[in-house]
């Protein structure tokens, strides 16, 4: 194993502290119990969000942490769930008086202990709302997960119900909007390379030299099937399929469009995969009206990478434009 | 080699074709000759900035093309400097009538082809000044350079000279700018990993398991002394003290810092590299004023990472702040 670290149990602790450093002009960092959370948290009459999951997805979802999107994020240790104590607080710290959203990916451990979260929460008087997103079109059920796993559909969730929670959006709205964004997202990714836990020292599974896993998890669970390396235009159009197929988009709908990478694997590669990937759109008449091209949900350092299509109506790109300050998401202020 | 591309050959076109679509809002690609430029160039009365360089560095340069940073990239071939009919091109592009500054990073090809191609526009009526950065303190000549090499602090250069130009300063007072930023920038890179060219299709290097490369060049050049792999700390500790001496910076001194992936490295671990840095620069009573941690300028699919110290005044500084608008650098628009 070869990465950049001390030792293996310091690598969440130690990248949040680095974390936390280099963006203290726009959030902060609790140790005990661990979150992040937006500088000027509570916005006061303002709808709360937060997220959470193990680490090792960076940037999501702490680099998500900012005016415009989440309130907070409580990383658990490398693709472990963050316990209920850490969300309870975080949500605590996030109530301006008008309720939080929990926004969830789909894995057991996530979703029981955001559950119980809730409820602590909602004892203590503040009121909890969740949304569960499980946009991973590649398998029903994998490792860690009952149905669908949770995966790039929840960046955009977190773009726009942050953006309606800042215009004042109630609880009950913001809600119904991150389930409408689920329920418009698809994703799949596939891996080139297996990322390696720190902690465990060795990659994740076996992929033979010239072998990849299509439709990997971002915990390198299995996907569909193991296939030799094939030219991008091959994995891009099988991803494009899967994916434009579940909803189904059709002919004449508009996208946000996300090129995540895994970790492992340069710029220059994702927009080979992008500029597949609006081929495949334009053939079919669709319009990518937004795009994001980069690594926003990784897999340690995995190489490979996923799509992600949300089919977005007026009200999603108008949130979606709405000025957000994150770490790895800006414009607009 | 498992990389997501379709051919070795068409690596840089298609790439700059999906970055190209990506970005539509914010530049446009000319592939005749290759170049890529800010949508509403030329800007008048405005100093243009143009850079390039091999491919397989993105973000840099066509990353920083747009609004207060460059007016126009020249991409080459993975590793390969673009040619002087490209920079020619893309200076006759962005010429606004006040004249072109190009920055040049220090490696024998680029500086040739970009004096052979200032000699052709000046011959045309445009006036052009450049300047060449060689920040890389690892080592004095390397296998592509006479002299130093020219790395990160090309990005900090970019965005100051793209501020500047765009309050609306003169050639001169621009291109003084740019060596001042050079004069003031200092960087160092290791390897963990060897980056392969696609044409090549094997590692551009040999690093034995537990290795790694100090001082590396982003072509992966040599760089000062391959050793085992050591905790994170050591490997800041060793590039801090060579880039903090060379200037030398000095207590009381502010700077802009920037950690820059290599390409195959995650976020979660360039935050650790961050982090050993800024308390590296704590104890010395150095004041990291602004922070870049991602990937900036890469090697490829190299796994490791190079730190960057500009020492910035209030000039400076002031021009960091000003609003950008590019693919990969963002704010205040």
């Amino acid at each position: 194993m070869k990465k950049l670290i001390n030792g293996p149990l310091d690598v969440m602790r130690e990248s949040l502290e680095g974390f936390a450093a280099a963006h203290s002009d726009i959030l902060k960092a609790s140790f005990d119990p661990v979150y992040v959370v937006r500088a000027d948290a509570p916005v006061k009459g303002k709808v709360g969000i937060i997220s959470g999951g193990g680490s090792g997805h960076e940037p999501m979802h702490g680099g998500f942490v900012g005016k415009g999107m989440l309130d907070a994020a409580c990383p658990g240790q490398v693709f472990t769930s963050p316990s209920p104590d850490q969300m309870e607080a975080a949500t605590a710290a996030v109530d301006g008086g008008a309720g939080v959203l929990h926004i969830v990916k789909n894995y057991t451990g996530d979703v029981m202990n955001f559950e119980m979260a809730a409820e602590l929460c909602q004892a203590n008087g503040i009121q909890v709302e969740s949304v569960v997103i499980n946009d991973d079109v590649a398998v029903k059920d994998s490792l860690y997960t009952a149905g669908r796993r949770g995966v790039g559909t929840t960046v955009l969730a977190e773009k726009i119900c942050g953006a309606a929670a800042e215009r004042g959006y109630d609880l009950a709205r913001v809600t119904a909007l991150g389930k409408k964004v689920n329920d418009h997202g698809r994703s799949m990714g596939m891996a080139l390379t297996a990322g390696t836990v720190p902690a465990a020292g060795k990659p994740g599974f076996e992929l033979g030299g010239g072998d990849i896993e299509m439709g990997v998890g971002i915990h390198g669970e299995p996907g569909r099937e193991r296939m030799p390396l094939k030219p991008v235009k091959d994995l891009v159009a099988y991803m494009a399929e899967a994916v434009l197929g579940d909803l189904p988009f059709r002919g004449g709908d508009r996208v946000i469009a996300m090129v995540s990478g895994m970790g492992g694997t340069p710029p220059i590669e994702l927009y080979i995969v992008y500029r597949e990937l609006e081929l495949i759109l334009r053939e079919r008449k669709i319009t990518a009206s937004r795009r994001l091209v980069g690594n926003y949900i990784t897999s340690l350092d995995m190489a490979g990478c996923a799509i992600t299509l949300l089919k977005a109506d007026d009200e999603l790109l108008s949130l979606w434009d709405d000025p957000v300050l994150t770490p790895a998401l800006r414009w607009g202020i």
